[in-house]
């Protein structure tokens, strides 16, 4: 084993306390109320229709941050919220970049750093991954993932990209994640596999305490597979 | 101005000192004897023409290692060296994953971390860029250049691809490098410029101390740039 990659939505950063907060801060102020957490959430349940335009082929890649912007106005429109200016929109995608890191994440990356090489393989385009990498001290050697893949999670070239660009056979990386169905795409691309426990990341008890599928290693925390990896 | 991005072969490692000691090593044991520092020129003289392969379209887009294991036994061949086995062939291209950094090339880079965003641009491939970073602690935000623009510079795509990659115009990014037609490349993209003076990349004499194009900063050194930048 030479690298570990990591998912990072909801695996490294805890996206729904972030997008709740970032939101209230840019919204509030405008004298706009709503259910903070619930407008997160209902953001993110657009991730999966959006991203599957892209892995269809339906349409040409794009940048993660470009999708938000496009969903964040119907969502808002949703909550009784519309007419903002286009400098708010931007200000609201954003908040993608400001989410903090679990508090297991800096830590458990810069033990495995001491032993592998390290990269975010996130469907979260390259500035998004370096402004989360900054506010959080995650130690990357290099950014992969769906933008240098032009695709995103779970298609295998997302994977494979990322094997490929440290020049590494599949069977020496592996793939570090809070979610059991990217798990078994990786597995299917040949590449090892790590369940990290986010069990609170969609909320209280709305997360994966343990995978679903069969993994090499299932781990409570980043620090918790750093750990494991060092035996 | 947000971001600074460097070139790396020459202006941040020094690739004849490194190419040449590397080659030493692996091939004297094995009885050669030949002018390693003459041999390192040899074989970086081969690198022009065989981007040029790339940038003409002749040939699909190969990461740079490829070309140096392409252009090593010719090299070779001509120094009177046949016949090697691949593992050692393949041992000589690792060569170019460890060189030295110039002495005030991580200095710099962690002075310059403080204020922007930092990336190599350079026509070296991910997986080479993050072995020379972690030998020499090149703190990267992000790891741009020829393998994600998949073209080889000078040709604007790979400026430009670098530009995109941080979500930023080129007039916010300043492109560093000890040669001045790539700079005059740069600036034709828009980039800012800065030339880092090393008149001895080649060997004695044989580099660039002063740009031959215009450049928005003439810098002594990659901590002078930094000095520089931080007024």
């Amino acid at each position: 084993m030479k690298a570990v990659f990591f998912d990072v939505f909801g695996t490294l950063v805890d996206w729904r306390s972030g997008v709740a907060r970032e939101s209230r801060r840019i919204l509030e102020p405008r004298g706009i109320s709503l259910d903070w957490h619930a407008f997160a959430q209902a953001w993110r349940d657009q991730y999966q229709p959006a991203l599957e335009q892209v892995r269809s082929g339906r349409q040409a890649f794009v940048k993660l941050g470009q999708l938000h912007r496009r969903n964040v106005g119907p969502v808002l429109a949703r909550f009784g919220v519309s007419d903002l200016p286009e400098e708010v929109l931007s200000e609201l995608v954003r908040a993608w970049h400001r989410l903090d890191g679990w508090p297991d994440a800096a830590p458990g990356l810069q033990m495995l750093a001491k032993s592998f090489l390290i990269a975010p393989v996130s469907n979260g385009e390259i500035a998004l991954m370096v402004d989360l990498a900054r506010l959080n001290g995650f130690p990357w050697d290099a950014i992969l993932g769906a933008e240098i893949a032009q695709d995103y999670k779970p298609k295998p070239r997302v994977y494979l990209a990322a094997c490929e660009a440290f020049n590494l056979p599949p069977e020496e990386c592996l793939m570090a994640d809070a979610h059991s169905s990217d798990l078994a795409a990786a597995a299917r691309c040949g590449l090892r596999t790590a369940h990290i426990a986010r069990p609170n990341e969609a909320g209280p008890g709305r997360g994966e305490s343990k995978p679903t599928v069969p993994v090499d290693i299932v781990a409570q925390s980043v620090e918790d597979l750093a750990r494991q990896l060092a035996r």
